[in-house]
């Protein structure tokens, strides 16, 4: 596993136009994520992949010690049985952000997981899981090892069938929970869904790595976009500044509505 | 029609050092195109989608007045009628590159296209066509237009059935013509082939927009790779530079084996 590096002065004065502000409603949203050339995050669905070097690693534990809470969804902690935690040097456990896991249908078996692990050694705080209420009144309750909270579905009410979370009522419940700042990072799902909701996420930050990883790998792509019956760009980036890391490049902007 | 202006002295020198250099057996081959953050070239096939800024088009007409040929496949030319000239301010008529078009089976309706047109009026050099031969004998020529090539089809000889041109005779015949240089441009047919082809491929030029286009767009997405029976990235590219160019960025590499 490659080590965690301090950033150059330049480095942290391009990422500083993008990190947390204060905001009354609603939580500051980081949607921060790592493709190849062909738009993809990995190489098959489930499969760890490693795509973006050893900066750009720095750099995602650099931005991790200004969020309060990090986000992915349970297909990536399935996958990657991820840390999440900050390993920037000088980090310590105090602003360690809290881990959030969307988890809808609550299949994930965390017992074993490094999340839950590193909890438990007092290395990074409770998970926070989030799963679909489906009309069922159930109590958000804590089993020891992760807080489980139950939110609505997307769209039509207490009897809707989806089985995706509504973002505006989860982000709302993060901020009752304190937390004023999430970064979240994946998976392709949640990523691809978000590109499509500007009014919810703050800053974007892309790894970009100089790879393509071939027909079949797992895509980030929003849903296609009509305009006046014709097609239009899915979504874009304002205000967008480019830096070299590594091999890698970190575009940094914010969704146009 | 945005402006092509001159790039900077710090554009310049980013790019010097992919530029072409003389070799012996074949020309040295150039791949560019400007694709979106989900790797896509278009919105739909055969919609012309603007992807990059003043910026990088820029970059591309100073990018042809380096090569003698620039080729792109039949769906691109039916698609943009693209004129596919050098337009950088100082470029004058003879340093035009020749457009090449491949067109394995002969299905471009070029009389009225904007390549011939700047060619009869003395504004672009006449249009290679590339032809598959089929096995049958078909002699080159010159139909006063555009001349027309005849090469063998991928993979297995004369009684080959592929309607896929072998980019090895292309390249051997262009030489042979005597061009040194090639800028392959499109469309994402051709650009995911010959990502695969490393042995054929001098220079890679990436720009890369801050956009999504969305599922459904035109993909450059190479065939997917296996190892010792294992999934492994598709093409990666070896010393790599980036750029930004305006809003988009420019990638620049070679690629690995």
């Amino acid at each position: 596993m490659s080590k965690v590096t301090v950033l150059s002065v330049d480095d942290i004065a391009f990422l500083e136009p993008y990190l947390p502000r204060s905001k009354d409603e609603l939580p500051f949203v980081t949607l921060t994520y790592a493709s190849s050339l062909d738009g993809m995050i990995s190489l098959a669905p489930g499969l760890r992949t490693t795509l973006s070097g050893s900066a750009t690693k720095s750099m995602t534990h650099y931005l991790r010690q200004y969020h309060d809470a990090i986000l992915v969804g349970v297909g990536t902690v399935i996958a990657d049985d991820p840390s999440l935690n900050c390993r920037y040097p000088g980090a310590d456990f105090e602003p360690q952000p809290r881990p959030i896991v969307v988890d809808p249908r609550a299949r994930w078996d965390y017992e074993s997981s490094k999340l839950v692990q590193l909890s438990l050694q007092g290395k990074g705080k409770k998970p926070l899981l989030v799963h679909v209420a489906h009309g069922v009144e159930r109590k958000n309750q804590d089993d020891g090892v992760c807080e489980h909270a139950y939110l609505p579905a997307e769209g039509e009410g207490p009897d809707s069938n989806s089985s995706s979370l509504d973002w505006m009522s989860m982000l709302m419940e993060f901020k009752r929970r304190g937390m004023d700042s999430v970064m979240i990072e994946g998976g392709a799902t949640i990523i691809s869904a978000l590109l499509r909701r500007p009014e919810l996420i703050d800053s974007v930050i892309v790894t970009l790595a100089p790879t393509w990883l071939g027909a079949g790998g797992v895509t980030v792509q929003p849903a296609e976009r009509h305009e006046g019956g014709e097609r239009v760009n899915a979504a874009r980036l304002m205000g967008t500044a480019w830096r070299q890391f590594g091999d890698d490049a970190v575009l940094c902007g914010r969704l146009g509505t």
